[in-house]
């Protein structure tokens, strides 16, 4: 396979996460060209000077592509890599930004011999989505999950693990089901947390304005995530489903346990309890 | 009642919060008195600049004092309120930092007659304790609410808004009950939130090393405040257990109901009700 800097790399869909790697590679490719369905968005990414060319047209834009990066919401995702298929260059590199694996790396395993997929997924993102949001620092510093099929050649691995250090992030080779299971409690379940806090906040305090007054810390980084763009999370819930169940019940079960010792007045241990989680959100930190 | 410049304020308790508050008083008024258990807390705050004077001994502290401002856990304002009652100099404004205000300010009500006492609670902190984390920026912009009891007069509240106003806070009056309400939604639940979270990526991905490789922004935010000090919270828990069960309780109903969307993949349903969350988040925080 080409070295990174001499390779066609072709993203498609170019919202927060395609944007800011289109504009975290420019420069450290041969050309960077961002596929998406509108004109607009397109037109959006060359003003930012996210891309080095821009189309709405699959064939124009994956016609010598080196790798392709697919930036959709996972059931997109899915579907692209079906009906594009019979596109994509024999021996180009494909990949995607999706936050679950197994459903991706499943379709990834039908496309035709000679392509060379790698399921990929970036720990980072904003809470904010679109091209306008895009960052090309997005990426520097983050830990960027490498899931190569059995089919996946070492030379692919390889290119795959360069894209990621060119734009700043840390390659982690993890089989596909470990990293759903891990993202389920340290992404999806957090997003649940958020979004049925804010629902909380709606019915037992909206009524009153000094609420947003004085929405303290606490309120504001636990619902942060709740904002996260809603297609892309039904994606990630839908296709995660029993791993975020399995983290759900779990987490159902120590909040009931800690609920249950505030209406038992058991001090002692809520004490010890909750000192236990501090100590363990501090060695996760340290 | 003297104006604020000319007063001697006594700050009980050189914690993250009594540090940052003695640290941001100082240079304007005349006087900023620690009073700590430990020497070595004193020496402490005098190396960090945050206090004009310290002592161990409550009587070298309260005498002649014009502004006592007690800033230890809930349940230890409330017995310090009820030991010192009869060492507060007659005219003296008591102000407190807890964070739940009904059984301080019960506590307040029975101070001799002659004592201004006024309620308040700055809303601000950070996951950490102790004076080595005091900064005099911590209250600037923060809001400040302030719950003056029936007996409160008039100069007093004044001389409690300048003081809040002097570390560059923005004072709030609030009725007691009304702000243990909204506190428990907007500040007590996400704690438990973190805490149970916590427990519950230690029970699911802590066996895992990549867990801690890929820990993303979602669970960094939403887990936090679990860091925050223990004995504060049991203190907050046990002075607002009512209104803090009551959230938990509207919470874990829309978390059911989240994950029963998952569990049955109603997905227009889901898709509704997580717009709904994000539109409400971003309303809270235009």
């Amino acid at each position: 396979m080409k070295p990174l800097a001499d390779c066609r790399v072709v993203i498609v869909g170019l919202g927060l996460m395609g944007g800011s790697l289109a504009g975290a590679l420019r420069g450290r490719c041969r050309t960077v060209v961002g596929l998406a369905r509108r004109e607009e968005t397109i037109a959006q990414a060359r003003r930012l000077e996210l891309i080095d060319e821009g189309t709405t047209d699959e064939e124009v834009a994956l016609d010598g592509a080196d790798i392709v990066v697919f930036a959709t919401p996972v059931r997109t995702i899915v579907a692209q890599l079906r009906e594009l298929a019979d596109r994509l260059p024999s021996g180009s590199l494909v990949m995607d930004l999706g936050s679950t694996k197994s459903e991706i790396l499943r379709a990834m395993d039908g496309l035709p011999s000679g392509i060379e997929p790698l399921g990929t997924h970036p720990m980072c993102g904003k809470e904010t989505s679109g091209v306008a949001e895009a960052e090309v620092d997005l990426y520097r510093g983050c830990s960027f999950i490498l899931c190569p099929l059995d089919r996946t050649s070492d030379a692919a691995l390889t290119l795959g693990r360069a894209l990621v250090e060119a734009v700043g992030a840390t390659p982690l080779v993890l089989d596909g089901a470990r990293q759903d299971r891990l993202v389920a409690t340290l992404s999806h379940l957090p997003y649940l947390l958020a979004c049925a806090l804010v629902q909380t906040a709606d019915a037992t305090t909206s009524d009153d304005p000094a609420a947003w007054t004085i929405v303290a810390g606490g309120y504001r980084d636990t619902s942060r995530v709740a904002g996260s763009d809603v297609r892309m999370m039904l994606d990630i819930l839908m296709t995660n489903r029993d791993a975020v169940l399995r983290s759900a019940d779990v987490f159902r079960d120590r909040f009931d346990r800690l609920v249950g010792m505030i209406e038992a007045e058991a001090e002692d241990a809520l004490a010890e309890i909750l000192t236990y989680s501090r100590e363990e959100r501090r060695r996760m930190y340290r």
